[in-house]
Order: C-alpha cells, then structure tokens, then sequence
C-alpha cells in the first residue's frame, strides 16, 4: 500500500517538493549574479522613468524569501519589513543574500507536504496558499530582476544570460 | 482504494493541475493588460539600452506559448517561431494573444498528470521535463513583462499592479 502511494504520487505529481525549492534558489543564484553586475554607485542610484533603484528592489526581495518561508514553516507571523541595515554596502547585500539562502534550504525542510494546498495569510495580510505565496515569492523577484535587466542595459553593461541558473 | 489514493493526491499535491494552468493564465491576463498599456507607436519601437522594443517580446511570448504546449501536448516538435506576421497592429497581435489563451486551455486538457515530470526536448532544442519547460515559459514572460514596465514607466505611464491577474 505504501509502496503504491508512493509510486503513484512520484509518477504523478506536477512539481516534486525537491524540484520547487531548486527551481526557486536556482532563481535566486541568477539574481544573485544581477546583483554583482551592478555597479556599488548604480546599485543604489541608478533609476528608470521614477522606479526604485535595483537595490531597494533586492532589500524587498531579502524583506520577503527569508522571513516568508520562515512564517510558513513555523506560523509566526510578523509584518513585512524591507528596510535592514545594509550600510548602502554591496557587499553587506550580498551577504545577507547568502544568509537568506541558507535560511530557506533549513526551513524548506520544516515544510510538510500536505502544507502546499493550506490557506495562509503571509505577513499577516496577503490570503493565498503556501503554494502560492512560494509562487508569489518567485515571481516578483523574476519580475524585478527582469526590471534590473534594463538598468543594467541602459548603463551599457551586459546582464547574465536568463536561463543560466 | 481510488478514494485514498485521490484523498491522498489532493492533500499532498504542492500544486494542481488545474491550479498550475490557472497561475499560468493568470500571468498570461496580466500580460495582456501591459500590452493595451502601451501606446500602439511605443509598442513596435520604444527601445531601453538597445533592447527590443516590446512588441518582440511578445512575439517571442507568443512563439512558446501556443507552440510549446501544443509539442507537450502532442508530442509533435517544430522549430521555435517568433515571427508570425502582425502587421505592426497591437490589436493584430491581441488576436493573437487570446487565440494562444484558448490553445493553452486546450491542449491543457490534453496532458496526462504522468507527463509533468517525463523529459521533453522543447522547440527540439531545449533539455527539460514538461514541467521546467511551462516554469520556464512561465518566467520568461514574467521577466520580460518586468521589462515591459520600465518600458511603461520611462513613456511616464503607469502600469497595471503586478499582483492583480
């Protein structure tokens, strides 16, 4: 019986939980990579048509991957905080980046399958599922890294290829 | 037995397959919004950094779209194909954009839940499961409408809010 759950669901399941968390910190090495294409100046002054510099864009992502997976993986709930102290340093960035890396690979583990599919209210104000919020968490750093694309190319330099993760 | 292996399925799935067409759609209705955003001139020739200017984007977009859930669905591989002729006329190409938006439901219906981690060689060229192939085709109009509003927002115009799909 076990062996046939077991099968039937490794053969039949859309995304696997491995899969989803690869898929996502292969997402987060790419912008990791935007992030040191940038020059220190430009990473926190350089702007397009009023939009925030690439750098208030990241301390958002930061402000969400880590503290998201962690209230998801143990149902504390605190507000959306983007502003850490990062001492407009690039390299501090960076490393709270890293740290958020590892922050995410140790509370995935926490994550019990049946979770995905449960409704949650993520920083105690957006209603979707975990499943989802993970999505949410993706696709708006994919979104905002496309936008650091364009600054990168309105400053002459040439972004990492897209598909390299 | 069918009843806890379905019971099983629902509750431990990390997404549907309903659910990953509608997270697709979603993005897809997003899209859609930023192209009527665009004024028709800006749409064919607005350009950043010597990027392409929108309208190719969505050639490209539009290219996968159909196309590549049509090979997942029936097995058939063509080349990737970006340029269908349009005319360079915005409402052309939004005809094109619902005609792919009801391919995709279509041959959706078509994948078998089994297929989602079966390899595929997308397009002929491209090394991946039905799963990473749709993720990618997700984040590669993601990323490229993240561009689409630098675009929007350097013409002085405001895009449509990323979370409403």
């Amino acid at each position: 019986m076990e062996t046939v759950l077991d099968k039937n669901k490794t053969t039949h399941e859309v995304i696997s939980l491995s899969g989803f968390l690869n898929h996502w910190q292969g997402h987060r090495s790419l912008t990791r990579r935007v992030i040191e294409a940038f020059p220190e100046e430009e990473f926190f002054n350089h702007s397009i048509g009023g939009m925030r510099p690439f750098a208030e864009m990241v301390m958002e992502l930061l402000g969400i991957a880590g503290p998201g997976i962690k209230e998801i993986a143990t149902g504390k709930t605190a507000p959306l905080n983007e502003r850490v102290d990062h001492g407009s340093n690039k390299e501090k960035i960076l490393q709270l980046w890293d740290r958020a890396t590892d922050e995410i690979n140790a509370y995935w583990a926490q994550i019990k399958p049946e979770q995905f599919q449960k409704p949650i209210k993520i920083f105690g104000q957006y209603d979707g599922t975990v499943c989802s919020s993970i999505l949410y968490f993706i696709d708006n750093e994919i979104h905002h890294r496309g936008q650091g694309y364009v600054y990168l190319r309105s400053l002459g330099i040439e972004p990492p290829m897209f598909w390299e993760r």
